[in-house]
């Protein structure tokens, strides 16, 4: 089963939005055997969206667009379903009594009939319960290929999609199994990486796909396998990952399968009942905002000290201002002594601390842009790394904080024995 | 002139990344006057990216392609240019030269052949050059249509699109003018809006567009006009908003140009020599990373208290725990301490304090899921709010961070002069 997406808003075609739906709706669609052969941004605009949907029923099964289903007149999914599809729109009571629910207990002001405009659906389709909103999703079949319209506010769309879309589409249609695995590497750029994998690349069945994912300091191997025997499938990309071990084993880290490298932190200090503060300069909060994404951090996660101005690590940290201008404020003494600091403060297990130099400018200190000093402290011991991250801010900081996840993980894995003693 | 954008790579089908590239593509070519028919997402796959450059030149005048240009087999933009365009590949000698520079000053590792082969271009094309990387852009003209290719590394496309493509682009189109305003409401749902403003819309002339964009708490009315006669749109636009504040002026909150709230902020802050630190518990360093994230925010900012466990607000804050008892870790009392603590911990003239409850479970606290109390204090005053964000985890989290940066806007506005005397 083939699939296309289109995402309608003329917000996301002038660039003040980014799609995010589209890559939710195509990973889970991926995940039950279904490929996306195209994904399609198009204007708020009738003639538009129907030359997309003509053109996507020639070349797929299934149409998924997500929005236009607001109740202002600039929203014309409705009106489009209505004229493709040769239909009309009547009211839906089930969608009528939800919508006077919401106003009655959230909303608290009168419906207005744009509100009720919500309820009325094209005769034809088949309506999707919207529980975080007044615009059900739609559900219409022809002949050639299945439409499905949901919304595009995205945590509306994607409870949508995981409550009712997914469990139907799987229940109606048999799909083949598509697997993706994908290996990090670390170290290494990705035309070495290509050089010394060569032969191995070469060998690969048919019916496995790799592709070369580079991003800040890491390469991605993902390999990506389709058929419709389930074990068959396993078995060989098992056997292909354990094979492209004798050729680049020192510089693969591990898999991302469902969970990235945080998740994986985040489960083994959970296992191992350790706790874990930060002690945050240039990365400026996202190591504490990454690691609080994850529900159930509280388990584990204490909290950070934000020292960005080098005030703050004398009037927070107490570390002494001498100390601070012998040394400097981006070095591996003061990165350490952040650590060991913030790790008392808190009282945790282990702490990891940041201080750098992001630019545009120098700031306090005499260290080139881009230099960026990383420290674990634990009661085990106290460690610290020195980078140069190149001179794009936003990069240094993206990279600080991919570095300092690495780090955590091989710290916890080379002590975790001595640490839960 | 209307352009195409085509962002290439199975990576963005299978929902293993989000296409930020086109939105920020889409936003630069619609500055100069480039109207954006489609974006479109398509395969590493020869016959697909024919077949969207096929579709695109019936329609564009300009297709900008992102993706496909690494030195791995998976990269096969430069092969279909070839094919699409019959032509081949020859050696560019400045390319090369880049390319060894590159190997000397960082990769330090031997140049391998598929390193030089980032050095072959098709012979019809311009190259365009990427100061970051191996992989040059490329411009290409035909009778019908401009073809530009683009890394989809995203801080080498945005080099090249900003220093190469934008400058060159301008130079040689003369292009309309499209202006975008976007009015920030808050406390309105958006058909109640559009039930106010209806009369307001009904006249809009026929050059300028209205689209309503709801999100969390807040719903934004962006009018687009289109024209060659700049000062005649600017004019007939400002004459419109004007005129809208007669009918919703009361939840008119500003404008969104170039600069969002935060960086309002940020510029208020730096302009009148204010400092700012933060207290964060149900936000987990969202706040602090949010500010960091603009260039220049150690002029004001000097750091934050992340206290995510209760044990951190007595730890850290040095909150009894008689008074977390008493009052509960989420309520009005514990953002007020937190704040007014953070404040002085860091000797700044305001600190904006948040603890609530994100879910997915109550935690340490009897509070509803969804409660988020939030703080502010200065030596002027403290003051909190109570808010309830909801059930879903990200969505009160996000609400809590931009409600906490409007309720910190309206605090500096009312208390400017008192703050600064």
């Amino acid at each position: 089963m083939k699939a296309e997406i289109i995402s309608i808003g003329d917000e996301i075609l002038i660039g003040q939005i980014v799609d995010t739906n589209s890559a939710f709706i195509a990973k889970q669609l991926n995940a039950i055997g279904i490929e996306i052969h195209q994904i399609t941004s198009v204007q708020d605009n009738e003639e538009c969206l129907v030359k997309a949907f003509n053109k996507a029923k020639s070349k797929v099964d299934l149409v998924i667009t997500t929005g236009g289903l607001g109740p202002t007149k600039d929203d014309l999914t409705k009106k489009t379903w209505c004229t493709y599809f040769q239909d009309e729109l009547i009211l839906n009571e089930g969608v009528m009594s939800h919508i006077e629910e919401i106003f009655e207990k959230y909303v608290k002001t009168p419906i207005l009939p744009a509100d009720k405009s919500q309820a009325y659906l094209p005769s034809k389709s088949i309506p999707l319960f919207n529980k975080y909103g007044t615009a059900p999703g739609m559900w219409m079949e022809t002949s050639e290929c299945v439409f499905i319209s949901l919304p595009g506010v995205p945590f509306e769309m994607k409870s949508l999609l995981i409550d009712e879309v997914i469990p139907q589409l799987t229940k109606r249609f048999k799909t083949p199994f598509i697997l993706h695995r994908t290996v990090l590497t670390y170290g290494l750029g990705e035309s070495a990486i290509a050089n010394k994998i060569e032969k191995w690349e070469n060998q690969l069945p048919e019916f496995i796909k790799l592709a070369y994912l580079p991003s800040l300091g890491r390469v991605r191997l993902r390999l990506t396998a389709r058929g419709t025997d389930e074990d068959l499938l396993k078995n060989e990309i098992d056997a292909q990952i354990k094979d492209l071990h004798t050729y680049i084993g020192d510089i693969i880290r591990g898999y991302e399968e469902d969970l990235g490298l945080e998740e994986q932190i985040a489960n083994l200090l959970t296992q191992n009942k350790l706790t874990l503060s930060t002690a945050e300069s240039c990365t400026g909060g996202k190591l504490a905002s990454t690691i609080t994404e994850i529900p159930g951090a509280s388990a584990y996660f204490s909290g950070s000290i934000v020292s960005y101005a080098t005030s703050a690590k004398n009037d927070v940290l107490k570390i002494e201002k001498e100390f601070i201008e012998k040394y400097s404020v981006v070095s591996a003494e003061i990165a350490e002594e952040m650590a060991k600091r913030t790790r008392v403060l808190f009282n945790t297990d282990v702490c990891i601390a940041t201080t750098g130099n992001a630019g545009p400018t120098k700031g306090d200190s005499d260290a080139d842009i881009g230099t960026v000093f990383i420290a674990i402290s634990s009661r085990v011991k106290t460690e610290s790394f020195q980078f140069n991250f190149g001179t794009h801010r936003e990069r240094v900081t993206h990279k600080a904080v991919n570095k300092s996840f690495e780090l955590l993980m091989d710290f916890l894995r080379a002590n975790l024995t001595n640490l839960v003693a």
